[in-house]
């Protein structure tokens, strides 16, 4: 997941807006990573939290509890939390994933070993849990605790769904909650939640969080087929020589004759790759219009994005978020 | 861990007197482990849950809100959540230490893969959190995070600490803390939270699971090297192999001559066995009566969790846990 690289502009202005907020975020973040008894514990979360991700997640908390004119101060713990949760995530996903590396450097089961990235997740999980006890407010636990929840079982269904042809979009849209629009439509609505937001506003900032989310995993997966127009800075295949079931694959693979069913059983269930068959995969993503389908979709949840902003108060960082979701699509627009 | 498999009387007591609660954390544990998505999540759940551990733990929290008199209901949650921890992290436990056997049954690391073993236990994590938040109880909240932190904590310190001759009793206690007593201890302590308990007696709960599990934790190592009397059912030298610093290790370790400390450099920090090296190992921890040592800071720690339940309330389920202090200590008496 490289969520925090590309939307450069509209998360800079978040940033610039939020800075105050953050810092203190980053504070909490490098106090709680703080271990008296094991050193091991500061060591890879430093490894992995300071390797400057744009941290995301957590300015989604804060930019919903400000625009909301929230005077803190849970929102900061529970932005905090966030990024615990996402960290714990990446230390397992890169164990799960037998990753080698991780925004340029790398990873935490390389430069350490398994075991410690298995034990200092846990440790950040359980930190993140802590954290969100802080603020004594039970909705957000429930938040929180639910979002864990899926993004575990995202992780597991990928586990087993990712190389099965039967995958259909449904099981897709699961997947990629638990992957990525979980913690997204968490942290937006958490923020609302402390900032004592009436329903349909904590409702929009679900919503906002949960098309923001997909909309991004799906743009994602096109920039991995070159994307509809030009790809930017993803090699093209990955996701094909992993034998990943993305979104493309799985609407070209809906509309597949037998013959075609056969090359993708062989290519992602069997996982037996030729020279020519990334070709051949492009081939008929382009003739089912599969690309251009998945494109629909992700400029469809970023409209989605935009829509619920609608329901919040003006603000400069509702504008900020609205750019944001546009900028998350641009890249396939 | 095999707690559960060792002291049979007393255990088999309070299952009978909690056998209704029992029943009901297992109806709570079987409906919580399901997965309407992802189907492996029960598969290796119940693989590990149905083994026929004794769930000493979740009875724990059942006997201390019953002997004070709780009427429940949400002694259950907190019952399972303590299970569900336990079970995710033996499940990261597994993949940590590469077993290949649990309870005389293949580990699910074996049976499925590391991935499922990593993904279903922060899963179950996920689970226990939002278990414990369903009380509405800050308290008990603020109890099982921190338990968890402390778990997380002493599973990293040991992964340093394991084979380091620098390891003293103080970091030892912390690790046992972690892998034991800290679950032990807040099984105890929320039960009595949930019950309403006034605070000495919140105390002493706590007092005798954190006593319990040092005492259990101490004997286990005990055993491996053969009991102070006899041993029961462990390998003896199988931590020794694993060149684990137990603790009648550390207390010979801590009285070595340049010779044995050489002695003991080789074998546990270097790693380098030779024939006839455990029973050398036996005759340094006979010199210096690291044995014995150890077996009186168990019967200490056996004799402080006895002290702690006499400030509860005369009630058949405290002389049951009377007993099940005796007995864990029964084996080195």
């Amino acid at each position: 997941m490289t969520v925090q690289d590309h939307p450069r502009k509209p998360l800079d202005r978040l940033s610039d807006a939020l800075a105050d907020e953050m810092e203190a975020v980053n504070a909490l973040i490098r106090e709680k990573m703080a271990s008296e008894h094991a050193p091991r514990i500061p060591e890879v979360t430093a490894h992995l939290i300071e390797a400057g991700g744009k941290r995301l997640r957590p300015m989604l908390t804060l930019a919903a509890a400000k625009m909301l004119d929230y005077p803190g101060p849970w929102h900061i713990h529970l932005a905090a939390t966030v990024e615990f949760i996402h960290t714990a995530t990446l230390l397992h996903d890169d164990v799960v994933d037998e990753s080698r590396q991780r925004r340029g450097r790398p990873t935490a089961n390389l430069l350490w070993d398994n075991k410690s990235s298995v034990l200092v997740g846990d440790y950040l999980f359980a930190r993140s849990f802590q954290l969100m006890v802080a603020p004594g407010n039970l909705r957000t636990l429930e938040i929180l605790s639910n979002a864990s929840a899926t993004i575990a079982e995202g992780e597991v269904l990928q586990l087993t769904a990712a190389q099965d042809l039967a995958t259909d979009e449904r099981i897709y849209l699961q997947v990629v909650r638990g992957k990525t629009a979980a913690l997204f439509s968490a942290a937006t609505e958490v923020g609302g939640v402390i900032a004592g937001a009436p329903e349909p506003q904590v409702r929009a900032l679900f919503d906002y969080g949960d098309a923001l989310g997909i909309a991004f995993q799906i743009v994602d997966d096109l920039l991995d087929y070159g994307g509809a127009s030009e790809a930017i800075g993803k090699n093209v295949g990955d996701d094909f020589r992993e034998r990943k079931l993305t979104l493309p694959v799985i609407k070209a693979v809906a509309k597949a004759d037998g013959a075609e069913r056969a090359f993708w059983s062989r290519v992602i269930e069997a996982g037996d790759q030729r020279e020519g068959d990334l070709e051949e995969a492009l081939r008929l993503l382009s003739r089912h219009g599969a690309m251009e389908a998945a494109r629909k979709d992700a400029l469809a949840h970023a409209a989605r994005a935009r829509t619920a902003l609608e329901a919040l108060p003006p603000h400069p960082i509702r504008d900020m978020l609205r750019d944001l979701a546009e900028f998350v699509v641009s890249r396939v627009a």
